[in-house]
């Protein structure tokens, strides 16, 4: 019998985060200083003082590889290494030649990759002697992860949760709450962002940019115990989740195959960064010429597709440093697609770099085509994938069907970044036939892209 | 570091399942006849005609191992073998001398232990011409599992959910539905069962007995292509999930100790069952007389503490053979507690045949210190139990406390059936001091007991 799934013990785990930064054919561009007197210079320490010392270090680090800590390897081993698959079930449907293998981190407590990151960030605050993390959720994955890392190492955690679904999806708000965390409906009054929004609409809905403004306002206001945490965009989380593809390397390898192709879906990148970083160097260097990258983004919020590669904020209160990459602007707000993590205005810096360098590709996708491959693919490998993750499902169907065209047995690798348990409702919508789609909002993202900062 | 995660590959995955019938020191009660004209004597195969042939012939089995088909095992490897984890943050909580082990079934695309039993059934089925499946589900777990086996073997399947559930719980319809099955609120207007309850009380919130007397007519009334399928309980639905006891035995091995005490929750039992039966034949050898195996009840279901060991139909419309178990009563309906998998009238007769040989013990336990012990268990090892599985958790945090106080480290093998993804609610209830709890409705029972069979 052929082997369906590829595991690695405890003790073949990679030691070690891969960081792209010394790799880069070109080096990226930095970030610059976001407040008004500043605007446009070269961000200082004090722009970027809401991360702890480590934190910030790893962010610009020279380092080609850095030690993950022997704590962090242990947190990690409650669901690391990951299984990765060979979708025999899923290629069969598809009668294609093409091998399609699967890397799956919805195995974690949390049910995606997020706690890769997690994890890292509580175990430095926690070593620095922060008491206290601050962060902002949307659908609540990138929360309930970081409610577990901080209930691991034991930090106090307060998460702006984007009201929308605070109210709407309350189960990975019971998550956060079971493992100990506060979670509060964003914009709240508990900031002075988040009154600033109510005080012009005190129904709103609430908006990533929001939430992100409110948990950096709380941790600059309480500097003596409290940093803030971000679950994707920034280099250092990036690099967190190298683990994915570190440990990918090694299982395509106990596979026989090296990937042609790999596929992920993109809302910050962090998930598809961590699984093709450690496989890009291998093209950059040559030694894989002709390895294909590509990212998937959705129709309602297509920042590499249709953004401008330009300096912006991470978030709408401007109270981030600006970073280069390609953004819909930082007002801009997405239709209500329902891969929530995938409605962010920007995208990874390192990312939209590689993007411009040629190294990667890009596809937006409309959500009902997504959701039809999420259905094939729970109805061929029996996993539910997360309506984010079913975007690159979407892509790697296409290209299994492009092989059985072409003939051509390639070899398929794609990450799966979690399951769908708390997305069923939107399977249902799907199923009923309830499901809209949504066109690119070129409008909105005119209006948004006019309050780009001048710089 | 010390291991905290043993897994098995795909190629140490048993082969096998065992059966303990022809080990028993006893031999089991026969199934007897439940139609008034022949009600008492021994069960015909036209009493059992709702399963297929295999099923029937693995169900009075005298083979102590059954060799699991190739496709069986191909389609277990989707997500086995499962992985066994050493506690050591849960041991470091309790302050306590003991070793726990957990063996965790949650990784299952429906998130439980019942795909074990489904998928052998669906294969079983399917190659003996079978086009269709019926069944029943409680809040959803099994019918998840059984529509899931049924997507990969192409087998329609109808399920009849508990309309309370269907309503009130609509991710594991949604679920199934995903996976390509019907499923239906019970007491439906699709079968005679159904259309009596509607007939008397049309608002009626169903039950498990009512939605197995809907699933079996259905099958009895379509005899050339539909069988019924049971997801717990019956002798052959244990023999499958004794995969989770024979992986247990080689990661006990590889972990270097042989348990002490083996803790698991029943509803049916046959999750539990399918853990301790390969290490209870150990017992039973006298190779490990000290071996402790304990079974944990809802204080709201007690069947196997507070039930009469007698014979009892399986389902309120007395549509099925008679078997003898430790019952509630067939009419019985549990008060509302969360652990819907654990709100069943009976055990499985294999189950309490062995505990009234002195093999096993039980406890019963209030649902409110249940969840305080999953909150325990996800604020130590990350993983939310399902309600089902929190009560084996708070018998293994009282036995790990015991330890504490005698000073003994003994090894405890905890079989953790699922996660709780789905029990969120129930969690959030219990977080906010919203949780009710349920005494023994001893006055129901008396009354249910009344109309056990007279046999």
């Amino acid at each position: 019998m052929e082997i369906t799934k590829i595991l690695l013990e405890e003790k073949e785990m990679p030691t070690k985060w891969y960081n792209i930064l010394p790799d880069l054919p070109a080096p990226l561009p930095p970030p610059l200083s976001g407040h008004t007197e500043t605007l446009g210079k070269p961000a200082t320490p004090a722009d970027l003082a809401f991360f702890t010392p480590t934190i910030l270090g790893q962010e610009f680090s020279p380092e080609r590889y850095v030690e993950i800590p022997e704590e962090v390897q242990r947190a990690y081993f409650l669901w690391r290494p990951t299984p990765m698959y060979r979708a025999y079930r899923l290629e069969k449907a598809l009668d294609t030649p093409a091998r399609i293998y699967y890397k799956y981190e919805g195995t974690s407590p949390a049910g995606s990759h997020k706690p890769n990151t997690a994890v890292a960030q509580a175990y430095y605050n926690k070593k620095e002697g922060i008491k206290r993390l601050t962060t902002e959720t949307g659908a609540g994955q990138w929360g309930s992860a970081l409610a577990f890392a901080c209930m691991l190492f034991g930090l106090e955690l307060k998460v702006y949760m984007v009201k929308v679904s605070y109210n709407q999806k309350p189960y990975r708000r019971i998550m956060m709450e079971t493992w100990g965390a506060k979670c509060v409906p964003s914009p709240s009054p508990d900031t002075k962002a988040g009154r600033a929004v109510l005080a012009k609409d005190p129904n709103s809905p609430g908006s990533l940019g929001i939430a992100i403004g409110e948990a950096v306002e709380d941790a600059l206001t309480h500097p003596d115990d409290t940093k803030y945490s971000i679950g994707s965009v920034a280099n250092h989380v990036l690099m967190h989740q190298t683990i994915i593809g570190e440990e990918s390397l090694i299982q395509m390898e106990k596979a026989g195959y090296y990937p042609d192709i790999i596929v992920g879906c993109i809302g910050g990148g962090s998930n598809f960064a961590g699984m093709f970083l450690p496989f890009i160097r291998d093209k950059i260097s040559k030694k894989k010429p002709n390895l294909r990258v590509i990212a998937v983004e959705p129709q309602a919020a297509p920042s590499l597709t249709k953004g401008p590669y330009a300096y912006d904020y991470g978030d709408e209160a401007e109270l981030t440093f600006l970073v280069k990459m390609n953004t819909l602007g930082h007002t801009f707000v997405p239709p209500p697609v329902h891969a929530g993590g995938l409605r962010y205005h920007g995208k990874a810096p390192i990312l939209c770099h590689l993007y411009q360098l040629g190294l990667i590709e890009a596809r937006d996708e409309y959500q009902i085509p997504v959701f039809a491959a999420g259905v094939k693919f729970a109805r061929t490998e029996g996993i539910i994938p997360a309506p984010e993750a079913a975007h690159a499902v979407k892509v790697v169907i296409d290209e299994a069907i492009a092989c059985k065209k072409s003939g051509q047995a390639k070899t398929i690798l794609l990450a799966l970044s979690g399951h769908g348990h708390f997305d069923l409702a939107a399977y249902s919508d799907y199923l009923s036939g309830k499901l809209e789609d949504y066109e690119y909002p070129a409008e909105k993202v005119k209006e948004a892209l006019a309050f780009l900062p001048k710089v």
